[in-house]
Protein backbone atom coordinates (compact mmCIF):
# COMPACT_ATOMS: atom_id res chain seq x y z
CA UNK A 1 0.00 0.00 0.00
CA UNK A 2 1.23 3.25 -1.00
CA UNK A 3 0.63 6.04 2.02
CA UNK A 4 0.63 9.52 1.90
CA UNK A 5 0.18 12.33 4.29
CA UNK A 6 -0.65 15.89 3.10
CA UNK A 7 1.06 18.75 4.81
CA UNK A 8 0.80 22.46 4.23
CA UNK A 9 3.91 24.01 6.41
CA UNK A 10 2.66 27.60 5.70
CA UNK A 11 -0.35 27.67 7.34
CA UNK A 12 -0.30 25.70 10.16
CA UNK A 13 -3.73 24.81 12.53
CA UNK A 14 -5.05 28.32 12.22
CA UNK A 15 -7.47 27.11 14.76
CA UNK A 16 -5.70 26.81 17.55
CA UNK A 17 -4.45 30.68 17.20
CA UNK A 18 -6.44 31.33 20.54
CA UNK A 19 -3.88 28.93 22.24
CA UNK A 20 -0.81 28.70 20.69
CA UNK A 21 1.64 31.36 18.80
CA UNK A 22 2.48 31.18 14.69
CA UNK A 23 5.96 29.87 15.92
CA UNK A 24 4.69 27.14 18.34
CA UNK A 25 1.35 25.86 15.78
CA UNK A 26 4.47 25.40 13.69
CA UNK A 27 6.18 22.99 16.04
CA UNK A 28 3.40 21.26 16.78
CA UNK A 29 2.33 20.37 13.16
CA UNK A 30 5.99 19.04 12.39
CA UNK A 31 5.69 16.82 15.84
CA UNK A 32 2.12 15.35 15.14
CA UNK A 33 3.63 14.80 11.94
CA UNK A 34 6.16 13.07 12.74
CA UNK A 35 4.12 11.10 14.66
CA UNK A 36 1.75 9.71 12.35
CA UNK A 37 4.84 8.64 9.90
CA UNK A 38 6.20 6.79 13.01
CA UNK A 39 2.43 5.00 13.35
CA UNK A 40 2.51 4.23 9.37
CA UNK A 41 6.22 2.74 9.40
CA UNK A 42 4.86 0.69 12.94
CA UNK A 43 2.28 -0.73 10.27
CA UNK A 44 5.19 -1.98 8.09
CA UNK A 45 4.58 0.80 5.51
CA UNK A 46 6.62 3.73 3.83
CA UNK A 47 4.58 7.31 4.31
CA UNK A 48 5.27 9.39 1.48
CA UNK A 49 4.68 13.38 2.29
CA UNK A 50 2.47 15.28 0.04
CA UNK A 51 3.39 18.83 0.83
CA UNK A 52 2.50 22.18 -0.30
CA UNK A 53 6.68 23.20 0.18
CA UNK A 54 9.63 21.60 0.38
CA UNK A 55 10.35 19.68 3.38
CA UNK A 56 13.59 18.68 5.58
CA UNK A 57 12.30 15.48 6.99
CA UNK A 58 13.75 11.49 6.60
CA UNK A 59 11.28 10.59 4.36
CA UNK A 60 10.07 10.90 0.78
CA UNK A 61 8.40 14.54 -0.38
CA UNK A 62 6.50 15.24 -3.16
CA UNK A 63 5.82 18.93 -3.82
CA UNK A 64 2.01 20.29 -4.81
CA UNK A 65 1.31 23.74 -4.29
CA UNK A 66 -2.12 23.07 -4.88
CA UNK A 67 -4.98 22.90 -2.61
CA UNK A 68 -5.85 19.28 -0.74
CA UNK A 69 -8.34 17.95 -2.81
CA UNK A 70 -6.10 18.62 -6.28
CA UNK A 71 -3.49 17.69 -4.94
CA UNK A 72 -4.73 14.37 -3.50
CA UNK A 73 -6.66 13.57 -6.74
CA UNK A 74 -3.69 14.10 -8.82
CA UNK A 75 -1.60 11.53 -6.20
CA UNK A 76 -4.24 9.00 -7.16
CA UNK A 77 -4.50 9.49 -10.99
CA UNK A 78 -0.64 8.78 -11.11
CA UNK A 79 -1.20 5.74 -8.83
CA UNK A 80 -3.86 4.77 -11.90
CA UNK A 81 -1.21 5.74 -14.70
CA UNK A 82 1.65 3.92 -13.19
CA UNK A 83 -0.41 0.48 -12.61
CA UNK A 84 -2.01 0.50 -16.24
CA UNK A 85 1.61 1.76 -17.93
CA UNK A 86 2.69 -1.71 -16.48
CA UNK A 87 -0.71 -3.34 -17.30
CA UNK A 88 -1.55 -4.04 -13.68
CA UNK A 89 -4.35 -3.67 -11.17
CA UNK A 90 -3.33 0.15 -8.97
CA UNK A 91 -1.81 -0.43 -5.66
CA UNK A 92 -3.88 0.56 -3.04
CA UNK A 93 -3.35 4.04 -2.19
CA UNK A 94 -4.01 5.02 1.69
CA UNK A 95 -4.25 9.14 2.23
CA UNK A 96 -4.23 10.18 6.26
CA UNK A 97 -4.31 13.43 7.76
CA UNK A 98 -1.02 14.49 9.47
CA UNK A 99 -2.80 16.12 12.51
CA UNK A 100 -4.03 12.72 13.78
CA UNK A 101 -1.93 12.77 17.03
CA UNK A 102 -3.33 9.90 18.54
CA UNK A 103 -3.39 7.74 15.69
CA UNK A 104 -1.66 4.27 16.67
CA UNK A 105 -0.08 1.48 13.95
CA UNK A 106 -3.35 -0.67 15.65
CA UNK A 107 -5.89 2.20 14.75
CA UNK A 108 -4.37 2.34 11.03
CA UNK A 109 -4.49 -1.74 11.39
CA UNK A 110 -8.34 -1.13 10.92
CA UNK A 111 -8.29 1.54 8.24
CA UNK A 112 -5.76 -0.97 6.18
CA UNK A 113 -7.14 -4.40 6.55
CA UNK A 114 -10.50 -4.55 4.89
CA UNK A 115 -10.44 -5.21 1.00
CA UNK A 116 -13.17 -2.74 -0.25
CA UNK A 117 -12.95 -0.08 -3.03
CA UNK A 118 -13.26 2.77 -0.43
CA UNK A 119 -12.05 2.42 3.17
CA UNK A 120 -13.41 5.81 5.56
CA UNK A 121 -12.56 6.54 8.89
CA UNK A 122 -14.30 9.83 8.98
CA UNK A 123 -13.75 12.58 11.64
CA UNK A 124 -15.80 13.99 14.00
CA UNK A 125 -17.18 17.11 11.96
CA UNK A 126 -18.08 14.83 9.41
CA UNK A 127 -14.35 15.02 7.43
CA UNK A 128 -12.57 12.25 6.29
CA UNK A 129 -9.48 11.52 8.60
CA UNK A 130 -8.14 8.72 6.98
CA UNK A 131 -8.77 7.38 3.71
CA UNK A 132 -8.27 4.28 1.35
CA UNK A 133 -8.47 3.88 -2.03
CA UNK A 134 -8.32 0.92 -4.47
CA UNK A 135 -11.18 1.90 -7.37
CA UNK A 136 -9.74 3.77 -9.92
CA UNK A 137 -12.16 6.26 -11.05
CA UNK A 138 -12.76 7.15 -6.63
CA UNK A 139 -12.02 11.12 -6.56
CA UNK A 140 -11.93 13.16 -3.36
CA UNK A 141 -13.07 16.19 -2.39
CA UNK A 142 -12.20 17.66 0.64
CA UNK A 143 -14.59 20.47 0.96
CA UNK A 144 -17.47 20.54 4.21
CA UNK A 145 -18.85 17.53 4.98
CA UNK A 146 -16.12 15.38 3.22
CA UNK A 147 -17.40 12.18 4.90
CA UNK A 148 -20.61 12.17 3.28
CA UNK A 149 -19.51 13.53 -0.15
CA UNK A 150 -16.84 10.38 -0.15
CA UNK A 151 -19.96 8.23 0.28
CA UNK A 152 -21.79 9.84 -2.09
CA UNK A 153 -18.68 9.46 -4.66
CA UNK A 154 -18.40 5.95 -4.12
CA UNK A 155 -21.62 5.47 -4.96
CA UNK A 156 -21.84 7.02 -8.51
CA UNK A 157 -18.62 5.06 -8.92
CA UNK A 158 -19.99 1.80 -8.22
CA UNK A 159 -17.12 1.38 -5.79
CA UNK A 160 -17.89 -0.99 -2.44
CA UNK A 161 -17.13 1.05 0.72
CA UNK A 162 -16.45 0.52 4.32
CA UNK A 163 -16.66 2.91 7.20
CA UNK A 164 -13.78 2.23 10.26
CA UNK A 165 -15.10 3.22 13.44
CA UNK A 166 -12.19 4.55 15.44
CA UNK A 167 -12.04 6.95 17.85
CA UNK A 168 -7.95 7.00 17.46
CA UNK A 169 -8.25 8.11 13.28
CA UNK A 170 -11.76 10.07 14.34
CA UNK A 171 -9.86 12.86 16.46
CA UNK A 172 -7.87 15.38 14.44
CA UNK A 173 -6.30 18.32 16.79
CA UNK A 174 -7.75 21.30 15.22
CA UNK A 175 -8.93 23.17 17.99
CA UNK A 176 -7.89 23.95 21.98
CA UNK A 177 -10.55 21.49 23.17
CA UNK A 178 -8.33 19.05 21.39
CA UNK A 179 -5.33 19.40 22.99
CA UNK A 180 -6.76 17.63 26.09
CA UNK A 181 -7.26 14.47 24.00
CA UNK A 182 -3.31 14.54 23.02
CA UNK A 183 -2.50 14.15 27.01
CA UNK A 184 -4.76 12.03 27.68
CA UNK A 185 -4.35 9.55 24.90
CA UNK A 186 -1.55 10.26 22.52
CA UNK A 187 1.06 8.30 22.38
CA UNK A 188 3.70 9.69 20.32
CA UNK A 189 5.77 12.44 20.68
CA UNK A 190 3.18 15.42 21.28
CA UNK A 191 2.39 15.13 24.62
CA UNK A 192 5.38 16.11 25.58
CA UNK A 193 5.68 18.66 22.96
CA UNK A 194 2.37 19.97 24.50
CA UNK A 195 3.80 19.79 28.14
CA UNK A 196 6.83 21.70 26.92
CA UNK A 197 4.66 24.79 25.91
CA UNK A 198 3.44 24.81 29.26
CA UNK A 199 0.33 23.13 28.97
CA UNK A 200 -0.84 20.61 31.21
CA UNK A 201 -4.68 18.41 32.32
CA UNK A 202 -6.28 20.83 35.33
CA UNK A 203 -9.63 19.31 36.71
CA UNK A 204 -9.98 21.61 39.53
CA UNK A 205 -13.24 22.90 37.94
CA UNK A 206 -14.86 19.35 38.08
CA UNK A 207 -14.59 19.25 34.01
CA UNK A 208 -11.08 18.07 33.15
CA UNK A 209 -9.30 21.31 30.81
CA UNK A 210 -6.42 22.09 29.50
CA UNK A 211 -4.26 25.00 30.86
CA UNK A 212 -1.40 26.66 30.52
CA UNK A 213 0.79 26.45 33.64
CA UNK A 214 2.67 29.83 32.26
CA UNK A 215 2.00 32.28 29.13
CA UNK A 216 4.80 31.81 26.80
CA UNK A 217 3.54 33.15 23.96
CA UNK B 1 -23.46 -10.31 31.15
CA UNK B 2 -25.20 -7.76 33.00
CA UNK B 3 -25.65 -4.59 31.10
CA UNK B 4 -27.08 -1.38 32.87
CA UNK B 5 -28.43 1.63 31.61
CA UNK B 6 -28.17 4.47 33.95
CA UNK B 7 -30.93 7.42 33.01
CA UNK B 8 -32.19 10.42 34.37
CA UNK B 9 -35.41 11.42 33.27
CA UNK B 10 -35.79 14.26 35.09
CA UNK B 11 -32.70 16.68 34.02
CA UNK B 12 -31.96 15.76 30.14
CA UNK B 13 -29.54 16.77 28.25
CA UNK B 14 -29.42 20.37 29.86
CA UNK B 15 -26.00 21.20 27.43
CA UNK B 16 -28.26 21.30 24.52
CA UNK B 17 -30.61 24.11 26.25
CA UNK B 18 -29.20 26.33 23.37
CA UNK B 19 -31.18 24.77 20.64
CA UNK B 20 -33.88 22.24 22.02
CA UNK B 21 -36.91 22.94 24.25
CA UNK B 22 -37.21 21.42 27.76
CA UNK B 23 -39.64 19.29 26.00
CA UNK B 24 -37.66 18.53 23.31
CA UNK B 25 -34.77 17.18 25.22
CA UNK B 26 -36.83 14.79 27.18
CA UNK B 27 -37.92 13.36 23.79
CA UNK B 28 -34.32 13.27 22.51
CA UNK B 29 -32.63 11.39 25.76
CA UNK B 30 -35.80 8.92 25.49
CA UNK B 31 -35.05 8.01 21.89
CA UNK B 32 -31.55 7.66 22.35
CA UNK B 33 -31.73 5.16 25.54
CA UNK B 34 -34.19 3.29 23.26
CA UNK B 35 -31.53 3.22 20.54
CA UNK B 36 -28.76 1.95 23.39
CA UNK B 37 -31.42 -0.33 24.49
CA UNK B 38 -31.76 -2.07 20.76
CA UNK B 39 -28.26 -1.75 20.15
CA UNK B 40 -27.74 -3.93 23.27
CA UNK B 41 -30.58 -6.55 22.56
CA UNK B 42 -28.45 -6.68 19.20
CA UNK B 43 -25.55 -8.28 21.06
CA UNK B 44 -27.70 -10.54 22.35
CA UNK B 45 -28.03 -9.12 26.21
CA UNK B 46 -30.81 -8.01 28.20
CA UNK B 47 -30.52 -4.48 29.39
CA UNK B 48 -31.37 -2.92 32.83
CA UNK B 49 -31.88 0.79 32.90
CA UNK B 50 -30.90 2.39 36.35
CA UNK B 51 -32.79 5.13 36.76
CA UNK B 52 -33.04 8.43 38.93
CA UNK B 53 -37.16 7.94 38.35
CA UNK B 54 -39.61 5.14 37.85
CA UNK B 55 -39.81 5.05 34.33
CA UNK B 56 -42.56 3.65 32.13
CA UNK B 57 -40.70 1.61 29.55
CA UNK B 58 -40.25 -1.87 27.31
CA UNK B 59 -37.35 -2.97 29.87
CA UNK B 60 -36.55 -3.57 33.68
CA UNK B 61 -35.90 -0.27 35.86
CA UNK B 62 -33.60 -0.28 39.00
CA UNK B 63 -34.63 3.36 40.61
CA UNK B 64 -31.87 4.70 42.38
CA UNK B 65 -31.93 8.45 43.16
CA UNK B 66 -28.78 9.04 44.48
CA UNK B 67 -26.07 10.48 41.60
CA UNK B 68 -24.42 8.54 39.22
CA UNK B 69 -21.14 7.26 40.77
CA UNK B 70 -22.90 6.04 43.76
CA UNK B 71 -26.02 4.33 42.22
CA UNK B 72 -23.75 2.38 39.80
CA UNK B 73 -21.19 1.84 42.38
CA UNK B 74 -24.23 0.43 44.47
CA UNK B 75 -25.17 -2.20 41.34
CA UNK B 76 -21.25 -2.62 41.16
CA UNK B 77 -21.34 -4.39 45.20
CA UNK B 78 -24.80 -5.47 44.67
CA UNK B 79 -23.51 -8.13 41.65
CA UNK B 80 -20.62 -9.28 43.55
CA UNK B 81 -22.78 -9.63 46.88
CA UNK B 82 -25.06 -11.61 45.10
CA UNK B 83 -22.10 -13.77 43.10
CA UNK B 84 -20.56 -14.46 46.70
CA UNK B 85 -23.86 -15.67 48.40
CA UNK B 86 -23.76 -18.07 46.06
CA UNK B 87 -20.11 -18.78 46.13
CA UNK B 88 -19.58 -18.23 42.47
CA UNK B 89 -17.42 -15.50 40.27
CA UNK B 90 -19.29 -11.94 39.76
CA UNK B 91 -20.68 -12.10 35.98
CA UNK B 92 -19.45 -9.10 34.15
CA UNK B 93 -21.13 -5.99 34.73
CA UNK B 94 -21.45 -3.40 31.73
CA UNK B 95 -21.98 -0.12 32.54
CA UNK B 96 -23.40 2.03 28.94
CA UNK B 97 -24.43 5.70 28.70
CA UNK B 98 -27.91 6.39 27.42
CA UNK B 99 -26.69 9.27 25.43
CA UNK B 100 -24.66 7.07 22.70
CA UNK B 101 -26.89 7.80 20.21
CA UNK B 102 -24.04 6.43 17.87
CA UNK B 103 -23.85 3.01 19.34
CA UNK B 104 -24.15 -0.29 16.88
CA UNK B 105 -24.29 -3.93 18.25
CA UNK B 106 -20.84 -3.91 16.18
CA UNK B 107 -19.43 -0.97 18.14
CA UNK B 108 -20.33 -3.02 21.52
CA UNK B 109 -19.35 -5.76 20.74
CA UNK B 110 -15.51 -4.70 20.64
CA UNK B 111 -16.50 -3.19 23.95
CA UNK B 112 -17.75 -6.85 25.29
CA UNK B 113 -14.94 -8.84 23.64
CA UNK B 114 -11.83 -8.15 25.83
CA UNK B 115 -11.39 -10.70 28.49
CA UNK B 116 -9.59 -8.17 30.95
CA UNK B 117 -10.78 -7.16 34.50
CA UNK B 118 -11.83 -3.89 32.99
CA UNK B 119 -12.47 -2.27 29.37
CA UNK B 120 -13.07 0.99 28.97
CA UNK B 121 -14.66 3.15 26.20
CA UNK B 122 -12.98 6.56 26.66
CA UNK B 123 -15.36 9.26 25.49
CA UNK B 124 -14.33 12.96 24.14
CA UNK B 125 -13.66 15.18 27.22
CA UNK B 126 -11.93 12.34 28.99
CA UNK B 127 -15.30 10.95 29.64
CA UNK B 128 -16.25 7.26 30.28
CA UNK B 129 -19.13 6.48 27.89
CA UNK B 130 -19.02 2.57 28.19
CA UNK B 131 -17.38 0.08 30.90
CA UNK B 132 -17.15 -3.11 31.57
CA UNK B 133 -15.79 -4.59 35.29
CA UNK B 134 -15.14 -8.17 35.91
CA UNK B 135 -12.78 -7.13 39.30
CA UNK B 136 -15.02 -7.24 42.43
CA UNK B 137 -12.80 -4.63 43.87
CA UNK B 138 -13.13 -1.76 40.93
CA UNK B 139 -15.87 1.22 41.90
CA UNK B 140 -16.31 3.65 39.55
CA UNK B 141 -15.76 7.75 39.77
CA UNK B 142 -18.21 9.71 36.59
CA UNK B 143 -16.76 13.47 38.43
CA UNK B 144 -14.16 15.33 35.93
CA UNK B 145 -11.58 13.40 33.50
CA UNK B 146 -12.93 10.03 34.57
CA UNK B 147 -11.09 7.83 32.15
CA UNK B 148 -8.02 8.82 33.78
CA UNK B 149 -9.43 8.28 37.06
CA UNK B 150 -10.76 4.85 35.95
CA UNK B 151 -7.24 4.04 34.79
CA UNK B 152 -5.82 5.00 38.40
CA UNK B 153 -8.77 3.22 40.02
CA UNK B 154 -7.88 -0.42 37.97
CA UNK B 155 -4.29 0.19 39.05
CA UNK B 156 -4.96 0.69 42.52
CA UNK B 157 -6.52 -2.58 42.83
CA UNK B 158 -4.53 -4.80 40.63
CA UNK B 159 -6.91 -5.05 37.92
CA UNK B 160 -6.25 -5.55 34.66
CA UNK B 161 -7.72 -2.92 31.67
CA UNK B 162 -8.43 -2.97 28.45
CA UNK B 163 -9.16 0.33 26.79
CA UNK B 164 -12.02 0.37 23.39
CA UNK B 165 -10.83 2.20 20.27
CA UNK B 166 -14.21 3.59 18.83
CA UNK B 167 -15.72 6.56 17.55
CA UNK B 168 -19.53 5.02 18.11
CA UNK B 169 -18.76 4.81 21.93
CA UNK B 170 -16.91 7.48 22.03
CA UNK B 171 -19.06 9.98 20.69
CA UNK B 172 -21.80 10.71 23.34
CA UNK B 173 -24.48 13.45 22.22
CA UNK B 174 -24.15 16.31 24.73
CA UNK B 175 -24.16 19.26 22.77
CA UNK B 176 -25.72 21.35 19.66
CA UNK B 177 -22.14 20.73 18.16
CA UNK B 178 -22.93 16.83 18.34
CA UNK B 179 -26.26 16.73 16.80
CA UNK B 180 -24.63 16.62 13.26
CA UNK B 181 -22.72 13.25 14.36
CA UNK B 182 -26.26 12.01 14.74
CA UNK B 183 -27.47 12.95 11.13
CA UNK B 184 -24.76 11.85 9.61
CA UNK B 185 -24.01 8.53 11.80
CA UNK B 186 -27.00 7.86 13.68
CA UNK B 187 -28.39 3.53 12.83
CA UNK B 188 -31.35 3.89 14.98
CA UNK B 189 -34.65 6.65 15.70
CA UNK B 190 -32.56 9.25 16.99
CA UNK B 191 -31.79 10.62 13.69
CA UNK B 192 -35.69 10.74 12.27
CA UNK B 193 -36.49 12.30 15.96
CA UNK B 194 -33.91 14.96 15.05
CA UNK B 195 -35.39 15.52 11.76
CA UNK B 196 -38.95 15.57 13.10
CA UNK B 197 -37.56 18.62 14.96
CA UNK B 198 -36.52 20.40 11.87
CA UNK B 199 -32.72 19.40 12.07
CA UNK B 200 -30.88 19.50 8.82
CA UNK B 201 -27.49 19.11 7.16
CA UNK B 202 -26.42 22.39 5.40
CA UNK B 203 -23.36 22.72 4.00
CA UNK B 204 -23.90 26.31 2.60
CA UNK B 205 -21.03 27.73 4.80
CA UNK B 206 -18.29 25.02 3.12
CA UNK B 207 -18.78 23.50 6.57
CA UNK B 208 -21.18 21.71 7.37
CA UNK B 209 -23.55 22.16 10.06
CA UNK B 210 -26.70 21.17 11.92
CA UNK B 211 -29.47 23.53 11.02
CA UNK B 212 -33.44 24.04 12.29
CA UNK B 213 -35.18 24.68 9.21
CA UNK B 214 -38.19 26.38 11.27
CA UNK B 215 -38.14 27.78 14.60
CA UNK B 216 -40.79 25.09 16.16
CA UNK B 217 -39.78 26.17 19.96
Amino acid sequence: MHVVVPYAPDAPKTRLEPVLSPAERSILARVMLEDVLDSIRGTGHEPTILSTEPLEIDAPVTVDKRPLTEAVNAALESRIRTASTKSGTPEAIAIVMADLALTTPDALGKLFAPETDVVIAPGRGVGTNALVVRHPEFRVDYHGGSYLDHRRIAEEVDATLETVDSFRLGTDIDEPADLVEVLVHGTGNTPECLREFGFELDSREGRLEVVRSAELR
